[in-house]
């Protein structure tokens, strides 16, 4: 038996299962007997909760219909194997469970965090001399994994990210008064979400004014300056700013609020968003009429939406990933590597999970303009390619169609 | 000479430009000379600032954007004139200025505030015996114009608000631990909004498992006591809440808050959302991860998802205004009239103003659950066929191409 297995971790995106069905199918073109489906990851192996995934995508139908299904169709979990040493039996019975199933090679679909896993995994088995080949296939909106160009997952949200901007530029442009928007985009230490939103601007749309990335110190009050020179000039202004907006002094910018919207249970104190305060201090400051917009999930899950290029890098990977692993690596992840610029063409390559897993890739700060109030046209060039073309979804009843898990 | 002049105004819409077309292009196949836009609505008339239709929208393809591009083209107001007793000069520099551009009719792109415009220049006409011709079309994601079976507007809302839930839903399933999320619609008064999320649900997707629209009082202890019999049942709590809904003692529900987030210039407390207040509430019961999700704006200008059906019939009310207008009709309104359930069917009549403008039109009580807790079938049935068949977004460079107003 040759069987395979497959899983996915961490934060979904709008792709995530173009690269499961990537494994999927190449692993049944290359003579993959059944190929199992971790239901919520790593756990689920430990859990033995696993599905043969050919009772699930069943023909064509199905596999154009996982391709277009947002947010992990398996299942995800945040759960971190212990480390080796010291845990051995943790490893042992992953390894009997493998064995157990007959399994040749094992695909984990996910960012930094996930690609721990890879890591142990494989560590593990080199020092077992088991035979199973371990191989990580890239994954997040977040766009910080090392090495690779870029992560499937991104072009997708960038898209969303770009049009919804847009959209909500024109919207900002249809009073007569001035009107001051902000809005919040994902990512904690690494701005390329947020830098998306650039995209936005073009022959038919003017863009935002600023945008906050979190690789720069952000200073309140020279961007409440800032914000009182462009209202003054312009009717609408549109600021995009990451979550992950830092002060000097290392204090997140939600954490300058001076009351906390409430306390859980388990006693963190939760803040408002950082558009909200922002949108806040202007309003304060300007008694101009102010709107705080947060792109929220909707970012990670809005497959309605979709780049093809995206799409299809993120089936690549996956398929990538079964080829080297039946061609015998392990160990490795497989990345993303941009061979032009113009016309804009991307391979698959294949780097150690040693330098990918727990590492975070962040802008450069070349790419962010003197001040920090934006960033500079070479990463545009960099995006741009990545939000080419469209998938169209399968609309039923007015609404886009998914595959669901049956269990 | 045989002049036309059309202006839009209060909130935008993803199609309030479809119905713009549908006047532009019905007066130009009606022998219209010049249909002038007024900018920023009626204030744009005070202020002479007016473009010439034909010098905007040139060709097919100006027209296909057009109908594409979300939020007001001419731009918007949310100005109302006044009382037409004691202000009789205001009128008299409008009716003359009407004279000036010999302007054979008017038309008015709004909902029931915008409305309140062509009553009183309707009213003042026929007081003077002029032979200009008001009529309104109407346009309002909201849906709560009197008469009409729904309006232009709100089916291209329902549509992506029911896909944006579908894709909150499948996100919040990907966990292995409990999830409660709360999404905020838009609606001070009228449930419709919040009512379309009922539409994720089906074959694929399990739906939302409470909706509370303002037209039932809320009660926060029953709120959370259904919440906490839910997320033991349920890994992902999906619950759909206006931004309008009040509780018994007249208060909004975000009112509740003991804080407020900031105060205004103007002295105005500006509080946090519905669904962040209540979001917290539950995280702070229960410690259960929650999530507070406003579609915000994004609900009235997401363009790049448009139903066709609302495509369709905002063209067509626009169209209808100038055909009645054209035979003679004045201070009317389009409305759209359902001949057919199914198939479904609509055909546009007209009525007067006065019982338009200024009327809000709610959710009928009984098509809410006895506890408040849901929408009922007959609800769901209404809107479905509002949300069917899509228009193509005219992708360039990966983003939908938008039509701007040169000036």
């Amino acid at each position: 038996m040759k069987n395979v297995i497959v899983g996915q971790s961490g934060g979904p995106t709008a792709v995530i299962n173009s690269s499961l069905l990537g494994v999927y199918k190449t692993a049944k073109d290359r003579g993959a007997d059944i190929v199992y489906g971790l239901v919520h990851g790593i756990k689920g192996l430990l859990d033995r909760d696993m599905v043969d995934l050919s009772t699930q995508v069943k023909n064509d139908l199905d596999m154009d219909l996982l391709k277009r299904t947002p947010s992990s169709f398996l299942g995800s979990c945040r759960y971190k194997l212990p480390d080796i040493k010291g845990n051995e039996s943790t490893y042992e019975e992953i390894f009997k469970i493998l064995k157990e199933y007959e399994i040749y090679a094992f695909f984990y679909i996910g960012g930094n965090d996930s690609m721990d896993t890879i890591k142990k995994l494989s560590d593990y088995g080199e020092k077992i001399k088991s035979p199973i080949r371990f191989m990580g296939v890239p994954k997040t909106i977040d766009n910080d994994l090392a090495i690779t160009d870029h992560t499937p997952g991104y072009g997708s949200a960038a898209k969303y990210i770009a049009a919804t901007t847009k959209e909500i530029i024109r919207d900002g442009l249809v009073y007569d008064y001035p009107v001051v928007s902000v809005i919040e985009l994902m990512g904690r230490n690494a701005g390329w979400l947020t830098a998306a939103t650039a995209l936005a601007a073009g022959e038919d749309c003017e863009g935002v004014d600023m945008i906050f990335l979190p690789e720069r110190i952000f200073d309140l009050d020279k961007f409440l300056d800032k914000v009182g020179e462009l209202y003054k000039q312009k009717r609408s202004v549109v600021i995009a700013v990451s979550e992950g907006v830092k002060v000097a002094d290392g204090r997140y910018v939600c954490e300058l609020a001076d009351h906390v919207d409430y306390v859980d249970a388990f006693g963190h104190k939760q803040l408002a968003g950082t558009a909200r305060f922002l949108a806040g201090k202007v309003a304060e400051k300007y008694g101009v009429k102010t709107r705080a917009i947060e792109l929220s999930s909707l970012q990670r899950c809005a497959a309605h939406i979709t780049s093809r290029i995206d799409v299809t890098e993120a089936f690549n990977t996956g398929g990538s990933a079964v080829k080297a692993a039946f061609e015998g690596m392990s160990g490795q992840v497989i990345t993303l590597k941009r061979v032009s610029e113009d016309p804009y063409m991307c391979i698959t390559e294949s780097a150690d999970v040693h330098f990918i897993a727990n590492v975070e890739k962040k802008v450069p700060d070349e790419w962010i303009n003197k001040d920090g109030t934006n960033i500079l046209e070479p990463l545009v060039h960099y995006i741009r390619p990545l939000i080419q073309s469209e998938i169209t979804p399968l609309w039923v009843d007015g609404l886009p169609r998914h595959l669901i898990l049956q269990k």
